[in-house]
């Protein structure tokens, strides 16, 4: 006996400009699609129907089985209070967990890729065990899979993948996640260049000291965005989607960013920035009918400088991860 | 003939733990009191009906004439615009302005003593020229007082003590000024310490660079506050009330200071601070009735080690500068 359960877990944009390691928001599309199965073999495996993709099969390195390793810690430590007969027999060796990929986001693309997958397997194990845990308690063992992923436990990929929306993170010990309301017609474009940046790269090139009056100005855009979305004030959303910090050294390692950034802004997205650690960038705008006219004009830019890009348009999920 | 019209003019609070330079929100009580006057004499003159405190007499060196001198300069450029018959014969020589104290903020508390002068200054001479401006506009001329009382022209007390409640200075190249929405119920106690500390020094004892992993905790901090004020969420205001950049240092300026903000948190506050670049410390609380019990703890912790302090309680001042 067996029981399965699909979950979408969807792409995210972190960072968000101004917003360095605090705030990400989730994408309708795309996701990752994954079923997580209670089986009666022990431990934890992992199969990958996905053509063309590599993945690590090693329970221990794989982010979606990393995190659920994670959570099942957790329940057993607390097992007083969660004890279910599940729990029990997987603990006991009598029944594992598979996890099967079918569809995944592109890795190494800068839209959470390692975070939906680590988000999809707490979720769809919690779903299977009958929910113990609530979304916001999901994050803290999704983080873990970002860890195996990246080698920095960040939440604002994952809490957004798991609650939708904008997410802020804005603590990290103790973990302090705030979910901010926003217009419900806002739209994203984002552009995949086809050039490789990894996150523990893009770390690696950012200054450990910063200048205060950048700070100041940092704060002021993150302040801006936030009162922004909860006013839908989209103008001053647009003034303040501006980072003077992180992009002005990462934007190098995308090839044409100065020229990307500037066609969309003038095609009317509210801002653009690096998605994540890039190379993506998401150019926020107004409405879908904006969205999709930046998206083209972005694509054509790349494409005039001879880097092959992959373009799409979403709007913003508000619901995160879900059964598929 | 003259004609006159009394000020009242909030005292603020700037900063606000985790809003350095960026966020301040004005208080009910105390406030600058005074009068603005269009007379037949030119230029502008000073009288201090104020016993036992000084102020700069010279227009040059005072914040409000100071403040006025801006503002005429603005509407003499843009004199196509707002032509009017008190302006010309302000500008032949005929008229002039005059400015008399009846009341004042006591100057380095850290309420924003200047701020409040200079915002009763503009604000008043727009009114008896009919409201050309808006105050939003006012702002500006504001920062300019600020910049002679102290050698920068920060907006984080002229705006709120111009338009009330909490204002974000989201950015000052171009100048940027946002409401932000806050719980009616707020409110503040304030504990001055009989002790000086001059702006200049405070703003001398900052370090120019800061790291980046505090910037972030300070980013998060302002953005959780932003939302907490707009959600109505007290736990999370009270959360986000913290700075790790500022205070750390400049509240080594103020003897007693950890043991006085231990006191104001284990009485119920949500959050407490240096008021501006102090000595004046606050402590933002959830209703009048913790506030009170706040500030008669605060008062007693100085007491105890032997340091004068005026204390005081007030609610957020949603109006801002007005007519008295």
């Amino acid at each position: 006996m067996s029981h399965t359960i699909k979950i979408f877990s969807p792409a995210t944009v972190a960072n968000v400009a101004c917003g360095f390691d605090i705030l990400g928001f989730a994408l309708e599309a795309p996701g990752d699609i994954i079923s997580v199965s209670i089986t009666d073999k022990s431990g934890l495996s992992i199969r990958n129907e996905i053509k063309g993709m590599n993945m690590p099969l090693d329970p221990d390195k794989n982010t979606t089985t990393v995190a659920i390793q994670a959570y099942l810690e957790y329940l057993t430590v607390n097992a007083l209070t969660y004890a279910s007969a599940e729990l029990s027999s997987m603990l006991s060796g009598k029944k594992g967990v598979e996890v099967v990929f079918h569809e995944k986001i592109k890795p190494g693309s800068g839209v959470g890729s390692s975070s939906a997958s680590a988000a999809a397997g707490v979720f769809g194990l919690n779903e299977l065990f009958g929910k113990p845990l609530n979304k916001l308690e999901l994050v803290q063992f999704a983080m873990q899979g970002e860890r195996a992923a990246c080698g920095s436990a960040h939440a604002d990929n994952v809490a957004p993948a798991i609650l939708g929306g904008f997410v802020l993170v804005r603590s990290y010990t103790p973990l302090d996640i705030v979910t901010i309301p926003y217009p419900d017609d806002l739209c994203v474009a984002i552009i995949h260049p086809q050039i490789e940046v990894r996150t523990e790269d893009a770390r690696k090139v950012l200054r450990k000291e910063i200048k205060l009056k950048d700070a100041i100005q940092q704060w002021g855009n993150i302040a801006g965005l936030i009162a922004g979305l909860m006013k839908g004030d989209y103008a001053l959303i647009g003034r303040s989607l501006q980072d003077v910090i992180i992009e002005p050294i990462r934007s190098m390692l995308i090839p044409g960013y100065d020229e990307v950034k500037l066609a969309a802004m003038e095609a009317g997205a509210l801002g653009c920035s690096i998605s994540g650690s890039g190379p993506s960038m998401f150019a926020l705008c107004q409405d879908r009918a904006t969205a999709e006219k930046v998206s083209k004009v972005l694509a054509k830019t790349f494409d005039e400088m001879g880097i092959e890009s992959h373009v799409y348009v979403s709007g913003i999920n508000a619901e995160g991860v879900r059964v598929a």
